[in-house]
């Protein structure tokens, strides 16, 4: 059985409370059993991590390496500008799939580069929380 | 039943022949049986287009406006310049998700930058063939 | 008696339907309805030719070449990139005014710069359907 | 009768002396008469002013603000740099149409950009002193 | 007793009518005596100028470098590109604070970038016209 | 009464230590003994809190999201490029005042741009440590 | 005997009218007769493809990909913002030169950058008509 | 016997109080004798105007268009983004040389661009007051 | 004996896992080892701190101000983003030189500028686990 | 009988040693074998020199200006900043063609834009040393 | 009596030659026979220099060192790149004026800009030849 | 043993006289000196080269190829600009380490980009003349 973990930066612990318009009102604790359901449902296993330093989540990104056999990553703000989570993301060489749930080319400027995509296998973005549930899939099934 | 639309932009065509080092070596063929496969699975109804010139794929998207429920798309290289399409996503009103078989974020700086998904809903990318696949899930389940 | 071309380009055909808050609500058949009442007021000859496609709209314009005596065009997004329809507004050396229905100016970055422009004798913008009289006018009588 | 005032910037007084390639051999008393004789064919009463100096361009519109029904301003170099003419269009609400005589757009880079046209309800250039009769239809008209 | 001159640039004698959503309802006259009342009440002197005119606006500024003790400044839009009143700031050698109604860092491009802050002592923004009074209070025993 | 928490990160801790020429010679404990004083001036209650971690920092601001009322922001380097920050002031929805003590737009160009100003209410910057004095009047009575 | 396939982009039909000033007084058919000729005194096959629609262009290389040796190009103003030319020059695998008759370098900025150029084998501008001939040589002994 | 102006521009009527380190301990009316001086041994009439108003600068280069045979100008910091100045050199049509005191090339970034000097015959710079005179006779014998 | 601090950055950890293509096959222990053995030879104390977290390595580098002569820091990532380590090195005041393993200017155009090597008395790249050797001598003999 | 002189620049004299990969195993002087092969059949004199200094480049192409009747050049790395090349190119007045053996649209950034070449009647890159043929019957019957 | 050396770059020996609708039709001799005439007239002493080597030009610089007691140098096109020749100007500490017969400013772009007028006292462009008299009046009498 | 070639380039024979306060106070023979004893201590052959001209630089370094087994290079201000330098060092194939004396990230914006260090094995800067010692022992001992 695949163990994926799934690891999310910062603010997303505020999920439902921060702006919603944007990242919609189910919070992280719903997302965590989406997630979980899914994982059931298709046999995997899923652990999550969720942090707002950069360093803790290149931690949790290292000890991944020796065990997990895949990683869901949605970055936060990180995504722009951490290139040392792209460092640890190549550093580990397991496959990760970048997820974001607004469609990150329609909000700010600054909101539409990843420095972290490049070093993942793949992106999904603007698919709210399902996001999540796709890059499960592709990880166990693509 | 849902009714969605698969549009393939300039190139795709030629999938299985073209850099198959970048595309893997899957034809064009066994990429629409893939998603008819998938998409009678859950109950889904789709067609697929694939033109080469940027007029027709407009024309496409447009009568998808009175047609169809949802729209798969992959503007190939029309994705890095086509304000045109981008347009045409909008002036449809319909769900459409951006999908690239690539993880266009390691490849070429011109690719980089897709100025159609910010008419999209969403974008899938790096996924391989099974993007297209996650995409249906997400306009039918998501 | 002079002729003139009215050529709209991609999308412009979706008129009353894309965007109503940006384009208004009157639909293309009204557009050309409007210009042949001006046209037939001040004694000139109009036709009128949409097209998604930039290589038709450009074939359009060099068979205006040796048929018309002046051109209204509105390149809709081709405005943004398509050096090939300045190269050919170039070619055919007749007078051409370009129209934008929307003040492009207050609209995303992307639509700030015309590279149809400088090929043409002028621009109307943000003057709605009416920018199309008043260019009708300035070939005319201007 | 609707009351319109014709703004024009720096240098216009030189109309004729300056740069006749480029501005025509018309003078700037021929311009206002010729406006002038527009106005009284379609029942508009026109008032003229010009200047050099930013400052007192700004002072003339706000009076506009109270005095008339729409604004005609050719705000001449200052098009490309004076964002506190911008300021002085928001703030008086009126409908403002910006006119260049030559096409900006196949001149000197620095004139391809206009900071003021993002304030006014649209921009007609290249049409010679003829955009300024189009301009004053439009507000009349339009 | 300090004496200090408040001097507001272009379009800030429009307060209150100017877009009411970004600038408030109060006009310049209640800015001026809402000043006035601090400077009373920390027993300062106060002096009040405003111009739409960069040239004014500079003279102003130097006829203080006699007169005053310091200077409170809102460039207006002249903050973007007035390099002019950044030399005359410099050039009189007084402590001068720039002002802005508006946090200017949520709003345009354009407005970012002050041009006349380096030569000031500091800059408040995007406290209301509260930030007239802080800015008094600073001068004098900041 | 008022609740504010005030937050300062990198370095912060260095002051009076830290390029005195740059940042005065009062060490951290003098900054916030001056706050406290001012608080109990005007009636309102503050705490502090130091981090060089920019998690820290995030933490520290949703904590402040069920417990106080505003907050003085003085983010140090991360100024210039924590977008994670912006993300976090933004998210827990209370009234920001960032604060920096020397003028950035005097000094190294990577200094003159905040991106967690867009996120704040206001900016002061310039006015040494009497800019957290200002930004506690500011959240108590501006 | 190597068979080569001559495409012709946007505007290139109009050789001989549009701005001989830049592009020379001899028309398409000369040019494609005298290539003729050269294929004949070399031992060649060529066959002429001419088309103002990038969709054409991209259609007519793919049916090159199993029709013939080599490909000579001049994809007009396409040259400048084509990557969907681009990508089926890569695709089909097949040596292309491609040619400008005029120096790009020497005209406006848009035309100094060629995104086609890197897909082909070489590139010969500012030869005149001649370049085709050389470009032919090139295939055939180059 | 010829006539020139002598223009300055803002902030030179400061000339010995501002900035001495930059622009020397002479004041503007010792520069204004200097420069009659040398008219006087050279054969010239000299006149001079200073104003801190670009439109007053404007108003006397247009007064100069029948009155003078050449100008020296310094736009001071109007150097920099006045293109309303350029225009008005480029109207009147007469030799205008351009003057600045100190080095602009050795100081901030954005005094290192003239967008007058385009319009005039020549520049002189970093030489101090003596560049004036150097001006009077490149416009007398040069 | 002078007391040297030895920083390593984010992911220097995986040393010998990560990328040896580019990093080399030695890990972080033989690294530690082999600088304390040069240490041990020119007589100097080594100390070694390791953390993917930027606070913590500004921490470090404040509790080396009192307790050590010299840094050698390899920020890795952080090199190329982190402002708040910048200041943190000009904070302390001591001799710092930056380390990379690899030749940061042949690798990711991100990876060519260092915004910490300004606040660094020098910078050593391109030479392998030897280049901490250099540094190390170079703080005790250079 | 026409004269051709050849010029090479910096490291063309380490052809067949230099990044084989790129340039090819031929060296120097077969390519001025080929050349002179080639020139003797279609009846043209030609002359070859080669330098890795700029200056003397120069002094070649000053001496070409009454001696030869084209020029063929090749100037390595000088192709992308050597505006004195340039400089030379235009004043000797002579037809003159840039050659480059591999296509430079391929390589790193810096090679994908030529000062040079403006100056030049045209360029061929990416053809091998072949391209050196084509130039020179372009010299002699283009 | 003062010495002065005069040093002229690249192609500045092909005076009279090159492009004389921009440099005039004096040639180099007589350039340097106006200067001698100059300097015998106001008593100084002046020898020539001219060299199309960027390092010939700086090794007359270095000499120059301890032979002259200032330089006026025109670079020719080394002025918009060179800058081991704003090191030599720096280097040797002589008062350095740079001469541009033609205005740099109405020229190519990459003309605008000097990299080695920053090293220089002054800068003197656009009054042809005679721009190098005033600056030998600039060198003995400024 | 091992021979290295120590080239300098321009300026660098100004060692002690140019910029003391940046270059230190020693001159180019004691820095010869300084590296010949340490190549004496661990048993190494060097020799020097010092030249302003670039193109000399190139001979030297194509020299080295069959005569030394490493070079270290101080290219001067060529670093900056010299792609001819660039291919120079790749096209001979030794290991080649870049010096500078000064910390070239703390001077001026265009001495920061070294274009000579891709090609190069590694770069140590801002070290002092003690940065060739390093350079030595890592060509010999790294």
């Amino acid at each position: 059985m695949k163990k994926i973990l799934v690891v999310n930066g910062p603010n997303l612990n505020m999920l439902g409370i921060r702006e919603p318009g944007v990242y919609g009102r189910e919070n992280y604790q719903t997302l965590c059993d989406m997630i979980k359901e899914k994982a059931d449902e298709i046999g995997a296993e899923v652990a999550f991590f969720q942090s707002n330093s950069e360093g803790e989540l290149i931690d949790a990104l290292q000890r991944a390496y020796s065990e997990y056999d895949g990683v869901i990553i949605n970055p936060g703000a990180y995504t722009h500008y951490s290139y040392a989570l792209h460092d640890a993301i190549k550093a580990i060489g397991l496959p990760v799939i970048e997820v974001h749930i607004s469609n990150i080319h329609t909000r700010e400027e600054f909101r539409h580069k990843s420095v972290t995509a490049p070093a993942c296998r793949g992106q999904i973005c603007g698919l709210g929380l399902y996001g999540y549930i796709l890059a499960l899939e592709a990880l166990i099934n693509g």
